[in-house]
């Protein structure tokens, strides 16, 4: 689905175009053409290839999807695929957002991803000396957006950690605490390679050799990796954190239980010595004069609360009850 | 066994040759030879490396088979070692497709792998622009043919995992499911061993100092290096989740035997009070009025199941139970 | 808020400024200009860019924080981030220092960091043959005396550790030792992230290719370097220990519970017997001649009590007990 | 000891040598002389340091022993350690060959290594045309009879890993599993000690810069680098199997104790009913009407049993026995 | 403290000097001083500075102490900072020796370290042949003394494991086994940290870009840098083995513990069947014709030891007694 098709002439907006006139514009030396897609068909795609000029295996990816972030050069020309994150409810929602870049022109593709990009365009058509920079300069627009997004996912993630120590240390909150654990490093894992390879594939749009079409960019290519850098060192230390927390919690459990264990062995204790009194005088012997007297009932049931009681201080003073 | 063996000129099919034919074919600058042998025996393999002038070495490596997946510079000359994945039952089968490609020939040699490559000369047949480019584009086509059946077995381990997943939270089920891991575990690094190297190979074709063979299709080259990276990125992350899952598995036993504990803490106690209350009134002493009451014995059993009802009631209430 | 804005000549205090007259002294070759921020507001921060020609996107990242350590050049310019880090009760606090350094100026704005750098300057004022050098050797300053005030923050994770290890050979002190490991390890994963980036920024500082305005300081951005390097090794090795520390302390738990197991077990055999006892002479059969003995009673006590007696001996032995 | 030697011309044996000939033969330059030795003896080496001008340091590590593998180069010529690596019954035997490579000599040395490298020399002589590329043909020729002795102790740790796996899942095996794992994997590591420095070593002998002594033989070296890389990656491989194993092995262990736990806990509870019910109808209560009746006791009996009976009906339904 | 200050000309001795007079020979060309210091004070230091013009940086280094172990280049001169290990009772004590050489001196500074280098200027005067190499051959000299004393430390820790291995299958040493091996584990990495970082600042005087004062000794330097690589591998080996037992240890806690739960459960199993029969005996039912039998009595004790007998034969059997 076409959403946009404008194009633009000394960084301000010339005209809406007809999908058939964008060869036309393209070829005119002042003027960039920068189109936006929606969940794009095949048909559009292949329009989209014939107009501008677009390599076939970049289209290719393009209609595959599923790629990796990555941003590619195809002669002049650079395919950059990025992965959009969004929670949606408690789960991770992937999209993809595929720019072809050219000297005079920027095509993206964005697929199940529901929020858009006209509060790039709207804002970079405000500010027509940043837009006369071109068309690499709207690829970082983009990218910048993308990668702004990832922010507020990131934040949940952090939150959800936080939550998960909270409790961490509480008894009885171990089956909860190791499955929202668990949940919590698959989502991490999934942001990473969201993040991860992009963070490379950007990190070659400035420093060493960088595509001629990035050139003059470069400072704004330098701030988005180190976004996405930033990112990744939370990634690293939220996971890294995680794992500790496994092992904690695994720990945690063994403490629990070998306390629920001490705890067993004192009643087991005291109610061992109880019965054993209660067997001896139990026992049908002729002779056992205790069983005669007027209160050896009462003393009895004394003695044995009594012993049971002493037992009972002293495992409470040794920290088992 | 000889499969196939075709000259083509200007990226169309000339002549069936048979084999000893060959060398002559190889030496006419403008043709290009393309020989396909399935489960190649030692005579066979001597043939080609005369007919070809292989070297001695990459023919030794063929024939002895069990090779890490490699690609090898010898002279102008290229010889590739990649490994095929099946999965057959529950099981994983590898097998290995060597390929020799020089300036105008391409010599694959298939062993111990069901499904051939019939498919990808018919394809590379019907499109003669590409197969004009001559014996890299073959050497191409050959390897995203075997890359491309890897997404399969990839597919069947991620949901091999899954249903571990499914599963892991679940008490009971422990053991099936650490069994499980470990055995995936096993599959997921045969893949990887199959995988890697190969990436690491294919990432010579492209970029930096480049064979000349290869020259004019890296980037064709890049794109098989993409889908490897791809496939292990995600391997590495099945790996990943499968060393979170084990110690996750871990936990859950001892979280299960820690409530198991508890109950078993808990009825014990119960039994214990009862057991005590019973041994009292089974003492042989003189003296206890209660036993001569009427109703004493109904009495008792009263108090001794009112004492257990409400320690039971206690023990429900703390979670125990 | 403005702290301090003077202008130096050949190492040696000119004036006061009054920050209109910034951009004036900027502009002479041979002067140089040290202004200090705190907690900088917008305006201010717009204000000194404009006085000082700060770039845009150096400017931004100064107003957002937040940002990783990091050096980055802007043409002949470099913009330092640099995180301070203290110690408040039991908590550590990041504060976040950022420096601008052009040819004959130095900027430094400090956010949410009690303490101040009027030392570093009274020092350099004092020793006008080092800030003869320079603006690059006030930047030195300025991050030797923030990475000084990371040895103290670094001491008190070692002393934490120390006090952690003296008690874990300790039974009973799992718990706590677990839960101050935990917190433990998420401090030095604080001090990591700040000290990490910033030491390889600063590597680059001193070596290869180094921007030409820290090119005569190089041996002075060494000596932080490997002050980075030290803390860096150290926590390191801080991890590490946490690592084998949680493990250790898993094993504790577990044998801990192993030796309560082992008592409980050890009692409960001997009471076991003890009731045995008793209940072989509790029974009701007519013809048990013990019972009609006239020292029965005792002797069965005795024979009980010398039995569990022996069982503890053979216990207490085998170091169950 | 002296073994062997032997001065070779044109790739053929030209005679045995008294070692006081070396020197002579090894300024000629059409010739080229080949020396073995067993468990050189200081004098031997200081002998041979003589004939051949060989460097101080490397003579003496070759004396020293119990060096790394590696490679070294000291002016033209080259030196290196090799390790062999031998099973004698269960256990691994180190032992090491020095071999000392000159344009036109080859001394090697080796120690504590039962197997002797006759083969080699013998294979070389019946192939003049491979001899003929002189000492660095017979440097890779030694190293690959070294590098293809690794394979059968490869397979021999491969089968132990296999035959523990085959246990693995059964109850009762886990402390011989620890033991078998943990002694497989001190082997595991004292081979990747032996082949890691190696393949390290011999990578340095093809590719990049290259010794000139070896710069016509790369191809073989590559493929001797190639072997090492296949040794290192399954070593690899079982090793990360052995940690993967030791924690499965922990979870079995876990598995079968809740399993006995929970037994444990429901006999308890089948013992405990009993006991309760013959608790009571023990109390000494005067009236008790059952006790009176004529079927009282076989009625309480089977009362007993048959709430013994369900209970244990109950627990083997929920898997407790 | 002084300990030595000699002039050397041409590998021999020249003169003992007076500190003042060093300058004075530091500037003929010929000549070559050097000096050794033990704790130096603050004092000493600043002269020595200024005898032999250092840099400012080293010296404070060297005045502070607890440096990573490093070499620097001032200009010219070196800067080696060297730890020194020694084993004194279980404790491993570090100390320091910082070597300052220039093109015709070295001055060493020990601090810390109880074992001298008197050694090393015997050996050296006694070979003027070597000594003749000036000053870069003073530092091997004294670098290769330092390492070689690290190989006993090794080899105590070796030891250390050995020991602890032996015992490691031994039920009932688990507690002594895991303080040990955390003690040992905290030996390893403080040996780490003064290796690891010397053999990184080692590499650097041989091979790639080296300088200038060391060029002629490279070889040297690659052989201290072999050493150093030796012990590091065998560190990494003892810590990796050191994890691995650690894990094993675990087990072998909850292999043991799961044993005397089994015999805990067993011996439970016994004694309940034994009291279920007391139970039945000893209830008060009129009607039990059993009880008034001649015999009933030893009967009784039969069944109740016949069946507990024949449980523990069972129990034995399976092998959980």
């Amino acid at each position: 689905m076409l959403i946009n098709c404008v194009a633009y002439q000394d960084g301000k907006k010339l005209a809406d175009l007809p999908i058939d006139d964008i060869s036309d514009y393209v070829e005119r030396p002042d003027c960039f053409v920068w189109v936006a897609l929606l969940d794009a068909t095949p048909d559009e795609l292949k329009q989209m290839q014939h107009e501008f000029s677009l390599h076939e295996l970049a289209v290719e990816d393009a209609q595959r999807g599923h790629q990796r972030p990555k941003i590619e050069e195809y002669g002049d020309s650079l395919f950059a695929v990025v992965k959009t994150v969004e929670m949606v409810g408690d789960e991770l929602v992937l999209g993809e957002v595929d720019v072809f870049v050219g000297a005079n022109y920027v095509l993206s593709s964005r697929t199940n991803c529901s929020q858009g990009f006209l509060g790039v365009r709207a804002r970079a058509e405000r500010e027509p000396h940043l837009l006369r920079q071109g068309s690499a300069f709207v690829l970082y627009a983009l990218m910048d957006a993308v990668v702004d997004r990832y922010f507020p996912v990131l934040d949940a993630l952090e939150s959800e950690l936080e939550a998960i120590e909270d409790r961490m240390f509480d008894s009885g909150t171990e089956r909860v605490n190791i499955e929202r654990l668990y949940q919590l490093k698959r989502k991490v894992m999934v942001l990473r390679h969201v993040v991860g390879p992009l963070m490379e594939a950007v990190g070659k749009l400035h420093g060493g050799r960088v595509p001629p079409l990035a050139h003059d960019t470069q400072e704004y290519f330098r701030d988005v990796h180190d976004h996405l850098a930033r990112i990744n060192a939370t990634l690293d230390s939220i996971r890294d954190t995680i794992s500790t927390a496994i092992q904690v919690n695994l720990s945690m459990v063994a403490i629990d239980e070998s306390e629920v264990n001490k705890q067993l062995a004192a009643w087991a204790a005291i109610f061992a010595v109880f019965t054993a009194f209660a067997g001896i005088w139990g026992m049908n012997f002729k002779f056992m004069p205790e069983l005669d007297w007027q209160y050896g009932y009462p003393a009895a049931v004394a003695v044995m609360c009594g012993a049971c009681g002493y037992m009972y201080y002293l495992f409470k003073r040794s920290g088992w009850l």
